[in-house]
């Protein structure tokens, strides 16, 4: 049986790549993915999926850090004009992008077993390096700014295999199967508002993927991934005001200098002595022409904490000197949450579990159990849900050579790994469901 | 026959308002001057002038922090949106919005006089405050992040009054008179490109003018502004690499805290014993996405000196904290060179030439000879061209009342005073050409 | 026979508490222990230990961090003057103050067993807080700007009183013991001269030994400590030029400013994804008068890692920014090493023994075995060292509540608990020799 | 008779110059003129002065940033160990050293005359350059960290040359002198107290000298100093948490990160567009151990401005940014006063009168009237005061060329230049008593 799996994954890989160099070519970043989440519910339906989108899919109101309407509008424009159907994003608009597609198997009763993909890409701008595959090949970003630099138009290139195989084996297993293609992984913002709207609701089991990462060597797999860092994301915005930057320098109120002085100190944070600890301040935009005072400065920034207690450090550090940094400037000053997720842990039997399924595969090497993960994803959130009702959960690193680190302009990964992946997932399930 | 100039003014002012509303709301920045050139040189035509214009009146090649083509071309296209003649505005594809117009007395021999107005708008984004006039009465700025914040909408109308002054008397005056409309005051970078193209050649006598500025007060006039100050304009870039922030920071080159370095220490450069230098970091944006280790940032910044010799010790410290700044974070930099003028001084007997018309002017209140500028403005460039060739000049500030800075997003002033403004130079060149 | 000794070190308590407040009152700062030394090689004379002392304890080229010849010769003379042997104060000149002692029990043959104690104050300005036992008791350091807030003072008495009570036990025991006594174990720097002077030659078995710190609750032990941080020291010099701040401001070469530039930054370095990092500059002083351009500036300071790469993370990062910042200021540097040690790790069949004479002692009521330090010691240095020729070796933290953290100025312990620390170590040589 | 007095002054250089060197060598920084003061006391009394000294010279509620008692005592010491007179410090307790000396002419009835000489050395570590005349013939500072690094030295051998001159005139002068030797010029801490104490009451006549500066070549003179600086000198202290740096770093509370927060930003402070501004932060300590999170720092600094509201503004941006520092590192902080003066102009009929003066001695190449000073001197505070009772006064700037500039390690002067000084101070008495 095993072989059959193996075999049918193996001949779905060509169209695996059209499929993840279609949407690499046109990435779409956090609460956008109108024509990614288009593409997989019109595939979902195909096979028969029952699907759950829109505002049933995502509550309004829990989204943080979404794009103003202006910036969304245009993005939707885009998605139809890049080949999106345009009644499908409708039904999105405002950023409802997340859905879930259900199906009953005929084998019996059994367990709602969950698998959550995400689907948004990074604010990076693709490397024009000519040796970069994607530009050698013809599949770079056509969305300036926009970039899959992080695997997750692998991640959903492997869950419509997974939804395709599982099709198949409608009649073999037992209980149910939920696929989740979740929105706004990055920056951690798309896993609560659909928790809210449900999507684990009842499950009983549920697996989260990535492809590479701490697993950065095609062959390897992580079953356990724990440690996931606690994390906030902050917008903050120093007032001040501009003035004639020759005439009369002294009448402006520099929120620029504001903004260096809030940057440079909040990096200086001590570490703490219990743990793991991180901050960034990934943008910042200020003032307006070369001779004018700066009167506004615009920080995006996070933290990151082992624990829950440790992010609070950070945020309690970050909020004192922020304020500092705009009296010392004479500025006022506005911090807005955009995003944020606590840690999170694997149940250990279904670790070991995972492990079995991976030692069955010749394609892995090497299996990992526990590893810590030293950074976020709000699939944690998701993961928690579950145990907190009884459920297990686990997230696993399936390994792939990749060309740079995430996140970097120039990543890239090994596509055949897609299919080691899909045929570890669809395994994973038949061994709870079979 | 002052009664003559005086009241003929007066009757323009309607006129002079509805104008310069025109141009408020419809603000072109630097080398974009489209729409207000293709609107002086429509007029000026009309009156009977010789225009010189596109890249008779502009060297392409001495042209510096030219927007970009694309933007250049976005600039044009919206300028004829707004109703720019589509054919005035292809003469001046690639930025060369600048154009003098030149006509010949009848009364005889005499000098060429020359008088400068610039014509571009500051990169503010205009107060949506109900109270500020432009909003309240209709004329506020439609053009996003564009705002005549310096009154240059004013000086163009006040050109216009003054061509149509002088054109009168045409049969009365001897000599010539140069009207010269400048683009890119703002970052001083359009008087250069017109010099090299010959706009001040020949030119005997020249003037330039600035509403309110020094002359803060309707009523006041100053006749000898001097102390220009010397200014450099610089693009500076960093550059570093990307990283996950929660994986392996450790793996970025953080290119935002080289910016906020810099930014910050350049603000620290000593003060100069000798006297007055400024320095300022006008805008910094750096880094792409909140999870990720910034890998650029750039700058648009200034400094000015008293003298030349005090700007050059300005860019000296500044390019060695940038190269440091580049070095402390691992970054690599590029500076490019914007903009910048040198300084200037006027004619001293053309001073007491303009006391005396404006002594003899009801409208003054407070006439002032010789004032220290504590600003840049490249009009010197012009003056200092005529003064090397045995001409003379001068740079006026005209008084008005104002509701708030120059290049604040609440700057308005007092309309009545352009007519005010068009005596004065319509007297002063009568009083040479008379 | 367990209660001989208990009871036997039960009755030398008020000795060793007078003992440890006439340490307490007299502190002396790494290399300076001239009269804690003294001290100890009195008593231990008198014990019949065999002693090595000055440059045959310490290896006078090997030293880091020692203080110039003239604040030498001071602590020399003010040792003597509070009551320290002149002769034997002569043998340590330079600050040869480390010294061993060793006896050779007459039971038979067996193996050699050493314990280390440190000896040296901190730079700490003791508080004047009248609720501060010290200043209550009368026993606050008369030595300003020196303080025992790291414990050392009871270090020095529990190793006296293990050094009678083992002379009493010489018949019974077998084998040998050898007491080294430490100097300037903080800033790491007191064990590398003395292992090179032979200090662990032929050593067995090495315990080493902390009251309280991560032990923080009088009835705690734990006996594996493990993950002692690699830490570098280093003093750093910025040369710049002075100048008249009021008249020539410009003529001057900030270190000041370059100090603070390093300062900051250098806090600023990204935390490391591969584990804990430490960045402390603690002592910066520069300038001379008020109103004079600041031409010289100094630094202390650490770094520290979990492992030796991450330590080099962090000095290769520093030198960088050290580079950069005197770059910055147009100054000169100098970077020197004071100190450093690398990491160490427990013997773990020597942890379980500990454990195992720990639980069967009734004061101790948390027996924990092993825990990540998360700090420095250079015991790590001879730990490694025994091990590296087979031996074996612990470090073992006593409980012992606290009134404030180790280093502030409010430190002080529980001074009962240094009887319990003196009981185990004898009870865990015993469970060797006996 | 020009001749008679060049002629005696000249006699005078060789003993003006072992003056000047034995004071060179034994530098007193302000309040600690013990040896200088008691000096010049004993010198002018062999000469018939009549003195006012110790407390009635010196009104000890208004001395500002005065040494700690204890240091004050150790100089005392040191003054009687370096040859003072034991009873004559004894009356400076406290460092009353402040003195003024009155002679009554024997001419006839005329003004009071008062000339000023400042005495105090600088906070400068003396070169230890062979090159260095001090150090190549003898005369460097024995007292270590205090350098005359600014003349003072020069400036009491002057006086006391024109004692001796005025003392042997005084048959031949009319009205009265007064000879005044000012303490603690540097830090303008010394002028307010002895104005308070009645140092210039009921004088008509003022001047004030100092060798170099401005006039930084030998032969010139400026007789018209103005634009002397207002200033403000400021004490500032930052408190916060003293932790383990290894430990537990994020239980310190780094009062250096906020020292160094507020030196770099406070030396960003806009310039103002109205004139000149100064910010030095002339001296930064902080923290204790190398491995403590330091828990204490101290700013010696001060701001200066054209005018006093130019310094006004300086004073109130740094009041914030250390408000803001303190707050963006969890401290406290303390800003205490140590000086300050306003700003001061010259009697024109005076400046007049000191230029025909020096056009009369061949001894001057360069005779230079008004000259703005860019600087700090509080004999501002005693010449506003004559002025203000309706006298005159001016502050003369006497050539000579120098080694390095003012306050610099390696300052000296050309000797021979005070004749020149005394000739012209002596002469210009005369050219009003005579």
């Amino acid at each position: 049986m095993t072989d059959v799996i193996a075999e049918k994954v193996a001949r779905l890989l060509p169209a695996m790549i059209v499929q993840r160099r279609d949407l690499h070519k046109h990435p779409e970043p956090g609460w956008t993915e109108f024509r990614t989440s288009a593409i997989i519910s019109k595939r979902l339906s195909e096979l028969g999926y029952k699907l759950t989108r829109g505002k049933d899919a995502v509550v309004k109101d829990s989204m943080m850090g979404a794009p103003s309407d202006a910036a969304l509008k245009q993005e939707q424009e885009r998605a139809i004009r890049q080949g999106a159907d345009p009644e499908l994003v409708r039904d999105m608009e405002g950023g409802l992008t997340g859905l879930w597609a259900d199906m009953e198997f005929k084998g019996g009763k059994g367990p709602k077993f969950a698998l959550r993909f995400d689907m948004d890409s990074n604010d990076v701008i693709e490397t024009e390096d000519p040796e970069h595959r994607p530009n050698k090949e013809g599949f770079a970003s056509v969305n300036h700014g926009a970039m899959h630099a992080c695997g997750h138009d692998g991640h959903v290139s492997i869950g419509l295999a997974v939804a395709e195989l599982l099709a198949d084996m409608k009649d073999e297993l037992k209980g149910s199967v939920r696929l989740i293609f979740q929105p706004a992984e990055e920056g951690v913002r798309g896993a609560g508002p659909m928790v809210d709207a449900g999507c684990v609701k009842n499950v009983d089991i549920i697996v989260g993927t990535h492809i590479s990462f701490q697993a950065d060597k095609t062959g390897m797999i992580i079953c356990g991934t724990r440690g996931f860092l606690a994390t906030t994301k902050w917008d903050v915005d120093f007032t001040g005001k501009s003035a004639h930057a020759g005439a009369a320098p002294h009448e402006g109120k520099n929120a620029l200098l504001a903004a260096c002085a809030a940057t440079t100190n909040m990096h200086a944070i001590a570490r703490h002595g219990d743990g793991i600890t991180r901050i960034t301040v990934g943008r910042l935009e200020g003032g307006q022409g070369r001779n004018i005072i700066p009167a506004h400065a615009h920080l995006a920034m996070e933290t990151r904490g082992l624990t829950s207690e440790l992010d609070d450090y950070m945020t309690g550090e970050c909020r004192r000197i922020i304020e500092a940094a705009a009296l010392m400037w004479d500025c006022s000053y506005n911090i807005k949450v955009m995003g944020g997720t606590k840690s999170g842990e694997p149940t250990p039997d279904m670790v070991e579990q995972a492990m079995k399924v991976a030692t069955s595969m010749p394609a892995f090497t090497e299996v990992v159990g526990i590893k810590d993960f030293g950074a976020s994803e709000d699939y944690s959130h998701m993961m928690s849900a579950v145990q907190a009702n009884g459920g297990k959960g686990i997230y696993v690193q399936v390994g792939s050579t990749r060309t740079a680190g995430h996140h970097n302009d120039h990543f890239d990964f090994e596509e055949n790994d897609m299919v080691v992946a899909a045929e570890f997932l669809v395994k994973l399930v038949r061994s709870y469901l079979g």
